[in-house]
């Protein structure tokens, strides 16, 4: 639910502090051609994906965007451009680049644009991957801002419902909504049951999928994940998960002159193709409806009800989203982040062959 | 998926066309204190809710909306009010008006500051049930505008993800993109399984609800539509749902002052509390994105590419969101709305009750 999809992907490891992970990351991105200020830009929302939980989306990603850089499928050089521009909305081209700097660009327009306005919607096309849809929905909050992002998902994995052809992608959303003395909360989900990162994470530990995750072609469960190549996601509610991912799609992609449907580029498959990544990004000042530090109390008031909901048999907890990622977040500041023994030697063989100092 | 969750609950009856309908709505609230202008446009929206296939937020509603006024719980003279105001975004507070007038009033003002601003947000505080969400979402579409609507429901049947209190509504979205042959694309979504009207067809028909809409106090499938007050509604992807639910809460209720959570009044049980109702109303001008022409040939691209996918077992046809009700709609318009016997003994006896012509 809050964007820690790949937190079961790490088994304990030994532990590494944020800023050494981001040190290491931005070490990397500059070898390969990414200006310094790009290169730790990137380095802390990645090194914030994994210290909030969402491995899946962190430095885990990160030999696979070198290939992409080195194969010329990202620019690294790009020069932004915002293509149309009024009080309350702007088109940014990305030009290209690491779908994180085009997002906090993005992010940082439509806060911008939302202390005059109220509100703000950016639109980006030629983006790409940009790893969990949280990092950009909180950018707003320090503004005392509420934030909502959604993406196309970089790869097909779902058809319309009742079809076969994997014509849409787990396309997220993220919204985030600013608290007084708990944290944020920051919800962060893909329109389908799991994201395809879970399936890969069972594939792994040679684990069965539960029912309802995939379907086959015939439409019968299928829950092993060495054949999901056979088969596809299903949507959250069905036909109503459908609904979201194809509107979603719509707005963020279509809308934005960006890749959905048929011309969407699997990013995991192919390393040069430029993937026309789309994203949109909406920050809503809060002031522009409430009083901010009353309203803050009230998101307070809310998180308090939720919390003492008597229980089902089998919860211990009721969680707000967002809580366990800002659980997993102060452990981490404290104690590091955990990395796998093999996802060391992965970072280890790509410093050595970009040529820059190990982790 | 289309707001048409209502569809089943009328067994073909006598045909009745869709001005005739509207004009007995009108009559029936200006009998009962609502100038002739504003009668006249919430019985238009409610004509149009059945004639696109709600039944079940269309006419379906009117004695329970009568019950109300005549109860003192809703305003027939309202002074709606802007309290704040900017270039792309207002705080509406409806008076305790009929939600129609709140909302179609939200829904101007957004188009007209998206006009100039390229996207506009509308929040209201102090409305009432507004019938389904794509009526609202759907107003942009004749500006050239996308439509993004959310409500706060108008009664707590779900609680917080493995909880047993009774915080949150079915809070529905509507999403509406505008296209050129085809007919608009058009979500109307529940952020659970089963909208809570379905359960009440399924009682009516004395059929069982398939597992999934509902669980008991243990967490068990509920499947019995006469014991659903003893259990709650599931949320679409489970933590999923609740997570949408909440965050629609915060922003289409809490943000705007009106009610969320424990202060949601129940407008089924009772008719006279005030329910101060929140709604939030997005729209967006496609003009700031996109060539509009352009963009609408995309979406109806998209359309052909969805239904082109192949088909799995057991299912014969793809749908886009929207298409049934588009359908149900030129049936309707061309032959009629049906009505049940059994509504319209019901509309007879209030038109007796408040002195107006039977329909």
């Amino acid at each position: 639910m809050s964007g820690t999809s790949g937190v079961e992907a790490t088994q304990e490891g030994r532990r590494i502090r944020i800023s050494e992970l981001a040190a290491f990351v931005a070490r990397v991105f500059e070898a390969v051609g990414l200006p310094g200020r790009d290169a730790q830009r990137v380095a802390a929302l990645m090194a914030e994906a994994d210290a909030r939980g969402a491995e899946g989306h962190g430095v885990f990603r990160l030999a696979q965007y070198v290939k992409r850089i080195q194969s010329g499928g990202i620019n690294t050089r790009p020069e932004m451009r915002i293509l149309r521009d009024l009080p309350a909305s702007a088109l940014l081209d990305g030009d290209n680049a690491m779908g994180h700097l085009v997002m906090s660009r993005a992010a940082e327009i439509a806060v911008e644009k939302a202390r005059t306005a109220g509100v703000a919607w950016v639109g980006a096309r030629n983006s790409n991957h940009a790893g969990p849809a949280f990092l950009y929905a909180k950018m707003p909050l320090a503004h005392d801002m509420a934030g909502l992002y959604v993406a196309v998902g970089s790869a097909n994995h779902l058809p319309p419902w009742g079809g076969t052809a994997m014509l849409l992608s787990t396309n997220p959303i993220a919204i985030a909504v600013p608290s007084l003395r708990y944290p944020p909360v920051i919800l962060d989900m893909a329109t389908t049951n799991a994201a395809y990162g879970k399936v890969k994470i069972k594939a792994q530990r040679n684990e069965p999928m539960p029912e309802g995750w995939m379907i086959d072609r015939q439409g019968r469960p299928l829950t092993d994940p060495k054949r999901a190549s056979e088969g596809f996601l299903l949507p959250i509610g069905g036909p109503k998960g459908y609904g979201l991912a194809l509107m979603f799609g719509l707005l963020a992609g279509t809308l934005n002159g960006a890749a959905f449907g048929k011309n969407v580029v699997d990013f995991n498959a192919d390393s040069s193709t430029i993937t026309n990544t789309g994203h949109f990004m909406v920050a809503v000042n809060i002031a522009a409806f409430a009083d901010v530090q009353a309203f803050k109390q009230q998101v307070d008031e809310i998180w308090d009800q939720m919390k003492s909901s008597p229980k089902l048999p089998g919860f211990d907890e009721i969680r707000l989203p967002g809580e366990r990622s800002a659980r997993v977040y102060e452990d981490r500041k404290a104690n590091g982040v955990p990395l796998t023994s093999e996802l060391r030697r992965v970072l280890d063989e790509l410093a050595n062959r970009v040529g820059v100092e190990r982790i």
